[in-house]
């Protein structure tokens, strides 16, 4: 049975029928986890290139089956796009060949705008596209490290645009928040700049300081620098493809951060306590409101 | 009775009769703890400018009498400085009139070269001064949070001069070592500039990156975020105070840090894969080898 606006009916408790996860590590494995455990959907069916790591993640129980070809979303009334954010886009066409008349499109990439884009541009009108982003993850990557609870209380932004369908928008909407995600939206480009700020532009800083530790003094790293690297220890490949997704908010936002360590630097040379407590108190209260 | 060289004798398995601690706060309360919880002293000594604080330090158990005044040291043969950094030197300096002689001075202060300079200099040759910094801490202050395994499997960095007293230092050395922390020596200013790289620089910029999050974007803070910025919450004071104690060190990391900076960003914006991929390989391997 299909309703005449071509999406496929819910059966409560069930939002999707089946839900396709192209791209099954860390995130793609937590959601199937999290789709499965919340009742959201009878199927789920895992999408990659590599066989190995879609047979590691049924033996999770993050999937239910699997396929290395995109034609499996043909059997799915949600698609979940989990892959790297310069991979997302592409898939997403390349799928939507495949996809039956109604299928929602969503995705899990870290930037937006560029995707949002591409896929507002060229996806067929057959498929209806929402822009995700669930603010989660570790260091850690791999379908092992998946977890059932990997989203709960945490933030997931979805970015509609004016073409996004408003139905399809719900529905994800709904999904994150049956997972137990905090849902927010925002514009795509509005995303891409606050996570320049909050996530991207820290990882390059972590990387940084990391990369200034010679071998001799890493006795002399304590829990501060330990902390304050942690995020180093992420995929280079996927933050150096983040970059390049997210190239003008990041130059901006690390030319302003540029600006504010020139300023710090001053007035540590100047040995001035009025403006070195100035700055730490303002950076204190920031993070004291974030809590632990 | 009293040895010839004026060093109280130590009772087997008490290293010191009796240990002064100078500032009673997270540091100095919880050596208070170690050197109780370990047997290293037979009686310990609080001495602050705040009775409620040695009071609370009472009740932690921390210390087993206090006094504010300085003169208390006059009945212990360890004096450990626990003060923020800036306050040290002028300490022990009027400390080491009531002073018996032989009495060992040591401190536990993040910055090295300044005290080490001014005490060697001045103090009194009665007195036997061993520069040291226990790395353990946390962004949490206060005598509530000590704890008597905070240095355990620590790094304690003692760094003796051409001026430092062998038997004194072996002596400090060994009380460190007692309490569970891995020693090592090196020259004030070696240490300071390696601080700089491993700890103070590391502050700045977490306390950089928390004071460029605009309130409405906090909900997009995730844990790469709280992670990278958990130090800034350190308390103003005591960080503008160890900028101004190692100012040359702080500054020429980080004008190393910003060029270094200067670099990553070019690279980001000439998308230059190869570059990214390098810088953050790099910092990866760094990252990785020090383990969570």
């Amino acid at each position: 049975m299909r309703t005449d606006d071509g999406l496929a009916p819910t059966i409560f408790p069930m939002l999707f029928e089946s839900v396709a996860i192209v791209g099954v590590g860390l995130i793609g494995g937590s959601i199937g986890l999290a789709a499965k455990a919340r009742g959201l959907a009878r199927q789920v069916v895992g999408i990659g290139r590599n066989p190995a790591t879609l047979t590691r993640a049924i033996h999770a129980g993050a999937i239910d089956s699997s396929t290395t070809d995109l034609a499996g979303v043909s059997t799915c009334d949600l698609v979940v796009f989990c892959s790297p954010v310069d991979c997302i886009a592409e898939q997403a066409l390349a799928a939507a060949a495949y996809a039956r008349p109604g299928t929602t499109f969503t995705d899990a990439g870290s930037t937006k705008a560029n995707i949002v884009r591409d896929l507002d541009a060229a996806l067929p009108k057959h498929v209806h596209f929402v822009g995700g982003h669930p603010l989660a993850g570790s260091e850690k990557q791999g379908v092992e490290y998946s977890r059932a609870d990997l989203f709960s209380g945490r933030t997931c932004v979805l970015t509609p645009t004016p073409k996004t369908s408003i139905a399809a928008l719900e529905r994800v909407h709904l999904f994150w928040s049956a997972i137990g995600s905090d849902v927010r939206r925002m514009s795509p480009e509005e995303h891409d700049l606050a996570l320049a700020t909050t996530s991207h532009m820290p990882h390059f800083v972590a990387a940084l300081l990391a990369a200034q530790l010679p071998e001799a003094w890493q006795p002399l790293a304590a829990t501060g620098f330990r902390d304050a690297t942690r995020i180093a220890a992420g995929d280079p490949g996927l933050w150096s493809a983040i970059a390049r997704e997210n190239t003008l908010a990041l130059v901006h936002t690390m030319d302003r951060f540029a600006e504010q360590l020139k300023e710090l630097r001053d007035a540590v040379l100047a040995q001035s306590t009025d403006d070195l407590v100035r700055i730490l108190t303002d950076a204190k209260k920031v993070r004291d409101a974030l809590g632990s």
